[in-house]
């Protein structure tokens, strides 16, 4: 007998099947056990006594039965096959399982993170789990569409780089045959590059930061959704494009994903017609006279910035996002485009929602000699940069972009506590899959200082 | 005035227009000028005379003028704009290029390989190179398709590791913090993973090999197209799903990518109604028959045993693809499942085309029991192996999967005689874009043979 899908069951009523998945839950009931087996397709009640009895969470079986129609009382909306079970008839156990090390039955997986990472292999499959997955898978799909519709092309960039790009101690450096490479910060300098090539181009990338702290809120290596475009008339085109992305990916969620959201309580941001703008220093100014905290000269907004502009953008424009734009010049790398009535600050932008950064964003400088400029000004050797510099010498038009956290905007939307839970495999400074035992947070911290130093 | 896209200029015939692109040609003849305008759409030509004179190619161009209907006789057939043509008013050049190393307007680049690379933010501007990435863009878009079609999960895998996985010397090392780890050779140990949480997966995940040596199909970082599926009843349903998914983006190509394959000559592989099949033993004495070459003892095919075995499944079965299967099993990873009724040789399959390896797959181990022993046989530490043998203890069904390589296959298809070609920003001993000067290829070979030994 073939197998049978767990949803495709529902049209198999009053007939034998065998269905085949995993045992998420058995409820034993004494003369009566229960069993939900998942399958990709969804879960499926099985009914029987002793067939199932010796049955473990997580055992693979394959389950031979009759399709039954539940009687009406018993009929579980919550599920989409809800209204049938199987009364098991024969069971085959293909893989068995261990006991497990917590209860993967509740609702919530009620263990510490370092235990939900010790037992990745595991955890991932609880029910929750899978739909942070989900979710953001539907994210990056949504993400590829929009743009795809908006006449962007798909581009693959290089992640062993020869230079550090964005500045910083934060790399990872690669032993590259008898030389030293290093692993990509961002696709940034390939995304601008293929501007040249095909105007409009968005790429999937992994990014690495060597992040010598350990934060809720970030990953040394996690999954950044780019996109640049050329023949900007401003600016404005680049944030209305990422308002444009940002909203696509909520519909999307919303038509395919309730059901996920919904398990954690979530929604996707309420926003009115268009997302609020404010300046930088303008910020500051609100902050100030909100709660009296004068960070009016700092070159940056401070995380309790960034939480109190937020809570006045949903008072004000009952928008849970709001773009912030014209940040100092000196506080961002070489390739941001000045702004032109004020060079102090540039033409780019972040997106803050519910306390965080969601989007960042902005203009680049595409005129090769003011690029060249400020490649020495920034400190760098235009002997680094000779590829990326090639792209301006031979024609780039007015070009800017923007880039997503796949891991940190899944997080946001689901109201996750920890990036963590939004990777599959999270790796961070003490871990790699397994802990890693030996790391010394405080020296590491010294050295990144002292290696910042070195490359200023 | 706003920009029209070139394309939809072929709806403005009798009126104004302002279009912006680049300059891809320019063909002075004394009192008229023509340009070929380019931009994300497609090519317009534009006439004019002494505002187009001074132009030169890959100029960045904004051109305001009239949309003239050509004269029958001029009519371009091989452009979607061949019969309009823009008559130039006014010319406004938004970003001028350097005088072009190489001529970027003749059908084919006539420059060698390094000259290629050097100029890569240029030569990728070239129409073929266009061509082969929008034909590798279909390639990956059709994989995702028709995988989500079949009900794969897209998952995203690290690419920092913590062991060597596919064994060998041929691995880069990072410094990671005051560790080491490396970057994955392949995501294979995390899709196995994820069959166990989501069933049937697939990943897009960048790959990376150390390779110390220089040829004409092997990248140091590639991507992967991944898939892994449970549930498989045996070997054959993964080389169905291999089969299914080529002929898919074969498909895909022919519909969407007709005018790219005809830049190159080149076509999809020509398939009977079903890919053939020979186990490697049998293929050894095929070839042994048609050409002397007694290769029976060996434990792979050679580079031309490869070749010739193509040549037979197309003289014998009209296919230009042929699955290879039953590779010995001590040839393969730790992982691969030996066939049950001869354990020497392995459940496992290449996809052969054209002479080279298009798919590579197998059958894995599923029971934990036994993967625990195969891990320790070839010489592996199973505390190296924590997350992955996880996975096992907790009930994994019969699985296994396959991988394509985004650049190898595109290079297959379009038949191009070096991978490089078909990689953005390839990277290989030699080159991280620019050379890397000093590198010495011959001690390095002794150096990886070291590694190797002390992996052993």
């Amino acid at each position: 007998m073939k197998r049978t899908l767990v949803l495709e069951a529902l049209k198999s009523i009053g007939q034998e099947i065998k269905a085949a998945g995993w045992v998420q839950i058995k409820r034993d009931h004494g003369k009566m056990v229960f069993i939900d087996l998942w399958d990709r397709t969804g879960i499926l009640q099985v009914v029987g006594n002793k067939e199932l009895a010796d049955l473990r969470p997580q055992d693979v079986v394959e389950i031979t039965g009759l399709v039954k129609q539940r009687p009406a009382a018993m009929v579980n909306k919550k599920l989409a096959t809800g209204e049938i079970e199987l009364e098991a008839k024969e069971v085959k156990v293909l893989a068995s399982a261990n006991e497990l090390p917590f209860d993967m039955g509740a609702d919530d997986l009620r263990v510490e993170l370092p235990t939900l990472l010790d037992w990745r292999a595991l955890s991932l499959r609880h029910p929750k789990a899978r739909a942070i997955f989900r979710v953001q898978e539907t994210i990056v799909q949504a993400f590829r569409e929009v743009l795809k519709i908006d006449g962007f092309t798909e581009i693959q960039a290089p992640t062993i780089v020869p230079t550090i790009t964005e500045g910083g101690a934060e790399v990872f450096k690669v032993k590259y045959f008898d030389k030293d490479a290093f692993l990509g910060q961002s696709p940034q300098l390939y995304k601008q590059i293929m501007v040249g090539v095909f105007e409009r181009v968005f790429t999937l990338a992994h990014a690495y930061r060597a992040e010598p702290s350990v934060t809720a809120r970030h990953l040394t290596e996690y999954l950044g959704l780019d996109a640049e475009m050329g023949f900007i008339e401003s600016f404005q085109d680049i944030m209305d494009e990422a308002e444009r992305v940002v909203r696509y990916i909520f519909q999307k969620l919303n038509k395919e994903r309730s059901e996920e959201l919904k398990l954690f309580g979530a929604a996707t941001p309420k926003l009115p017609a268009k997302i609020p703008c404010s300046k930088m220093r303008e910020a500051q100014k609100i902050i100030f006279e909100r709660t009296g905290r004068d960070n009016r000269q700092e070159p940056d907004l401070e995380p309790e910035d960034e939480k109190e502009i937020c809570r006045y953008a949903f008072e004000k424009y009952g928008s849970e996002l709001i773009f912030i734009t014209h940040y100092p010049t000196k506080k961002r790398p070489f390739y941001t485009y000045p702004d032109p009535k004020d060079p102090e600050y540039t033409c780019s932008f972040d997106l803050l929602g519910r306390g965080l950064e969601w989007v960042t964003g902005g203009q680049r400088i595409n005129d090769y000699q003011t690029l060249l400029e400020h490649v020495k000004k920034w400190g760098n050797k235009p002997a680094d940069f000779e590829l990326y510099l090639q792209a301006f010498k031979f024609g780039m038009p007015q070009e800017g972009g923007f880039c997503l956290g796949a891991e940190r905007i899944t997080m946001q939307i689901l109201g996750l506590t920890n990036i963590r839970e939004a990777s599959f495999f999270p790796r961070d400074m003490e871990r790699i899959d397994q802990r890693l035992a030996t790391i010394k947070p405080k020296s590491l911290v010294a050295k990144a200082k002292k290696i910042k130093n070195k490359l200023k």
